[in-house]
């Protein structure tokens, strides 16, 4: 007995969490990683996570969705393979500078040593731009819009975290040809639209778009357009980033077709890779709450999950029968919808569904089915005010309801929290101050041109902060201010923060 | 005008094919590649191709298919690092032996060597089988069914051909563990009905799973089952296998758990790969015509082409709008829709849409618009039986009458195929005179034990034929027959074809 109950408590204590996610983020972290399965960092390669079940469902739902986004816009999907020839690396040189660090290289095959080094994909311009050269030879080619929803591969020196950073991840790339500049910028807008439609309206997620300061653009790119996010330790995270390639690339891989006039043009390009296991790894930071994580309705691997309250002995067939009918009928509307009929006790069951963040909780005891009613309890709300009584015959309607005020309110905490952390500061001791409390603090800074970087580095060096860039949308421009750093004539508003 | 006109009929040969698939079949197979856009060769890593939009649409609503199916069977989605310890693959010694000539190896990361050699997964089981024996502690924990989509990467030395063998490739990959070996058993039959309702009932790929030969199996397994398919040219095409791997791996990797007596038992596992780029190929080879592909219904990228006939300039205005409405109404029923309205000619656009296999053309002139009707073209019927005129308000119908019709005779024309491909031979002399025209031939056979392997290396070595093993379903034994090799007691009727 005595065993028993030890163990009891034991297996409790192994599903049931108290963190709060602002005062202890990283134990926080952690913590719901294990407790809800997501991810097992044992895996014996350094950098590399597994994905388990209930994370990898979420991402694959996630990867549905932006791919219909992306269809949508005219984008169609393509598999390349994730062996690239060194040769294709060296072909444009900030591009190559850029990635060589980080890409593993393949040599051998069974026991032949390869004719040649293969790189594992780091990204893959150089591997589609030698065929977008084939594929383009008229302007009826073009415009030239592909996506591959893939993985891959860094060799990350910077400590990695689960979904956050890792040696292997997993992304969407979206690479673009057209026959005029003017095309290309519009394709970035409309990559920043496709991030607002998915990682906002859908994930929940907000976010500011800037433009990345000429020292911190992707390597081979004009422009870079970065989504930033803030996590609960007010550090920021890059969420999607879109990339006017203008004709560098093109150039490099003699990407171009015959005009009317038998002249030869190079295309206008862009890319955009949104990393959907890093932006599952923002959603889980920015919803969850000390009892673990919640996800948008529409997300998460189960809807509803049914508990039976089975207390006294005798109704107990009763209680088990309506509840098989209870979930049949949920099951009929299209919800994701489990009936535990586990072992465990019903407070074990509560905080088992509750840290995976299903939203919707029904309990079914014999004051329920006496009544003909369920007891919904919804994933966000406190102890007291969770429960509602409702009729069968209302679930239907009544569900739909919930799922969409869930979802509101998830949406409202996150912009609230976003906006919280954010600040301005025109002096470096009010940097100095805020940085405590604050994620992203607005600062007049002389510029985002290459001249810019001294000051940025010394703020790297002596705060560690970086400089996120210039807003895209709803840019201020500074009036007669000075650089907080140099305190020559601040051209720009940028926002810096700290990141992993 | 001269200029023109050499211009039109180049770009109309450019998409007009007229090939005998049954005669010429290598021909057949890489002009469908080329003129549907289905693949590209000419990538430059010898042995990868890239999977252009038309195939990889397909690709991914095949993958969508066969995971609701696992799903609804139980499994749960993974993703595993493509990336393994070589010390992993030395744990199972036969699956060492068996993979070993074909891993593609990482040994330098930037400019660093790593501590440990790398592969690139060429199947998953020593990555995944570490990590069951971290999840698996108790009976609780079991059964353990998951599975995940990827790609794997596999050295070939034989000759690659575009979707059938590539070195890298896209399957799933499903493995599970079990408390006893009687749900392993039931595992392995629960995959074949998977794929019989996957790849037979909605690939409309007909098949015979058969249980491998000794010499032929799965690395590691105790019983390897695969599905055997015909291509056009009669050669068998292995499609999905599943194999019994009893305790080998368990033991190997420590997957175990305490029974209720405190004693140590090891699971019985299974694991099931169905290679989704291979059966691609092998959707296009059964179900193209002399005119190019054809999918089932639900797996083209676009159902229904919308052409309009525009003869008379006068009436242009009036057919372009009447086809803008029938495009919005049938898009509203949810069919993949294109209208269109390129500047080719319509003849262009029927083989533009034909080789690419839409199942239904909507034409539209001047005599459907003043009658309110469409012309309907099916794309499996030759040009005089295949129109129909269908008025708009009976569309909605018509088409889901017509794609189930269409996918019918898709699948009856498989199936007749692949039946009449098959006979039985009772001496050598039969044996040799009828592999010239049939795919799969039963003979009578002394074994499928290691003793066997003499007799069918004689079969190879000779007429290039191999052994598939026995039919696992309706296995009909042989009764005083000798085998046609050895003249020994024939214990089993095997079935033996030539393969790629």
């Amino acid at each position: 007995m005595f065993k028993q109950r030890v163990f009891i408590i034991l297996t409790y204590l192994k599903i049931y969490m108290n963190i709060d996610k602002q005062k202890n983020f990283s134990e926080w972290y952690n913590t719901v990683l294990d407790l809800a399965e997501l991810s097992d960092i044992r895996y014996n390669v350094k950098g590399c996570i597994v994905i388990r079940p209930w994370a990898a469902k979420t991402i694959k739902l996630m990867y549905e969705e932006y791919e219909k986004e992306l269809e949508r816009n005219g984008h169609k999907p393509v598999i390349f393979p994730a062996l690239i020839p060194k040769k294709n690396f060296d072909i444009e040189k900030e591009h190559v500078k850029g990635f060589s660090p980080e890409v593993f290289w393949v040599e051998k095959a069974g026991k032949e040593k390869l004719e040649e080094k293969l790189a594992l994909r780091p990204t893959s311009e150089t591997a589609m731009y030698q065929m977008f050269s084939l594929w383009i030879q008229g302007i009826v080619d073009l415009p030239l819009k592909v996506y591959q929803s893939c993985q891959v591969w860094r060799y990350e020196t910077k400590a990695t975290k689960p979904f956050f950073r890792s040696r292997e991840f997993y992304w969407i790339e979206a690479h673009t040809a057209f026959a005029t500049e003017k095309e290309a910028i519009e394709q970035v807008k409309q990559d920043m639209q496709m991030t607002e439609h998915v990682v906002f309206e859908k994930f929940k997620i907000p976010f500011i778009f800037f433009q990345r300061p000429e020292w911190d653009k992707f390597p081979g790119a004009q422009k870079t357009f970065a989504a930033d996010t803030l996590m609960p330790d007010k550090k920021v995270l890059q969420l999607p980033s879109t990339h006017l390639l203008g004709q560098n690339f093109s150039k490099a891989f003699d990407v171009g077709y015959l005009n009317s006039e038998g002249k030869k043009e190079y295309v206008w390009q862009t890319c955009y890779g949104p990393a959907i296991s890093r932006i599952y790894g923002a959603m889980i930071c920015i919803h969850g709450d000390e009892r673990g994580i919640m996800l948008p309705f529409e997300f998460c691997p189960v809807h509803i999950v049914i508990i039976p309250i089975l207390t006294k002995e005798v109704a107990q067939e009763k209680i088990t029968q309506y509840c098989h009918s209870v979930y049949k009928i949920i099951s009929n509307f299209g919800y994701r919808t489990i009936l535990d009929e586990s072992e465990n006790t019903p407070g074990y069951k509560y905080n088992y569904w509750e840290v995976r963040g299903v939203p919707i909780r029904i309990e079914i005891g014999i004051k329920e089915v006496e009544e003909g009613k369920v007891t919904l309890a919804l994933r966000d709300k406190k102890e007291k005010e969770q429960k509602l009584l409702v009729a069968v015959e209302d679930l239907s309607q009544r569900i739909r309801f919930e799922a969409n005020e869930f979802n509101k309110r998830l949406e409202k905490r996150a912009i609230d929290t976003f906006q919280g952390l954010q600040t301005s500061a025109y002096s470096i001791e009010e940097l100095e101050q805020k940085a405590k409390d604050f994620g992203l603090i607005k600062i007049p800074f002389c510029s985002i041109e290459a001249n810019g970087e001294t000051c940025a580095k010394f703020l790297k060096d002596k705060y560690s902060l970086d400089v996120r860039g210039i807003k895209y949308l709803d840019a201020e421009k500074p009036i007669e201010r000075k650089c907080i750093v140099c305190k020559k004539e601040a051209k720009e508003f940028v926002y810096v923060a700290k990141q992993y």
